[in-house]
């Protein structure tokens, strides 16, 4: 598997730079000119449309080994601002050298072509699992859509928090219904690989 | 706006092959050869990863104007069934030839890359509104994240029902939302124009 870091890197010939924030600091606001685009390393940001207190929307969290804002690419000026939620560190690829190398470097392009189709494929099936009403139907929804084909096993590659704020429930309700799924006999678990039973 | 119709046209330098699908017909099954990418002219599919009975996992839902399973481009075979919800008819652009323009035809390579960075944003944002809990916050947070900048007032352009379903909601919990919205002073309705009041 070639991570988007790899990707960009070998799609611009050089290595990214780096930047480190701390907490709260913020990357880019809208409006700010797009020049570069990140892949976090280590910590974890956040997408906001600003919008008058209270009124900020989350458009995205992005956690370590993964690019955000990608449109923004295609963009003169960015839309949102991003936000470091711990000490985060990135790295930046350069818009104009990432542009230029799609357009005559057609074999990095599709790799980087197919990273997004990717990405495309995971954030509406997170989407659907989303739009699933109750904890046990997203958890059962999370394992079946996840397990190696042909088995009933999954490793969680995950921290349960990280689970749990993918499927949208708070940390407690996702134990709370991993143990009532347990104790009704429709997962086993040991530690962080889950069973599914049939 | 060029639709995804238009790019992969211009891509393959021919019209895509028209095919119609009666409600429940199904378009491709997991373990398929992937053959084609497909747009839907008319009608809706689901894709659904398949399992014994119950265990179905919706991956994504696609109306027209739409392409989908974008990633089975890069597959062998196909990891999902794809159901017409309705009648539907698609336009299929041979996978072969999508794959050869890319490689060869920079410029349109760079539209399709550009198209696909958007649905990106656009299912990431979606999950991130479909995370809020209340049909409240969700409901305020749809119309926060499409309002026309330096606008407070959006024209939906979807059914409510279509909205309704993006939303996560029944289309009784998003009525009674906007219901009580209006009620709190916090948005005005006329037809499908939404005021935002601040």
């Amino acid at each position: 598997m070639t991570t988007i870091a790899e990707i960009l890197e070998a799609l611009v010939a050089r290595p990214g730079t780096s930047r480190t924030l701390e907490a709260g600091e913020t990357l880019f606001r809208a409006g700010d000119r797009v020049t570069a685009l990140y892949v976090i390393v280590a910590g974890r940001l956040r997408l906001v449309r600003p919008g008058s207190a209270g009124a900020e929307v989350t458009l995205h969290r992005a956690a370590a080994g993964e690019a955000f804002a990608e449109p923004s690419l295609f963009a003169e000026r960015y839309h949102c601002d991003a936000v470091a939620e711990t000490a985060t560190r990135v790295r930046a690829y350069p818009k104009g050298a990432i542009l230029a190398a799609l357009g005559t470097r057609p074999e990095h392009a599709l790799r980087f072509t197919r990273h997004l189709a990717g990405q495309v494929q995971a954030a509406r099936s997170r989407a659907e699992i989303l739009s699933l009403h109750t904890a046990a139907d997203r958890v059962l929804a999370y394992l079946r859509l996840h397990l190696p084909s042909g088995s009933d096993v999954l490793d969680i590659d995950q921290s349960w928090k990280q689970l749990a704020s993918e499927l949208g429930l708070t940390h407690e309700a996702l134990y709370r219904t991993l143990a009532r799924l347990e104790r009704e006999g429709r997962i086993q678990r040991s530690g962080r690989r889950v069973s599914l039973m049939r």
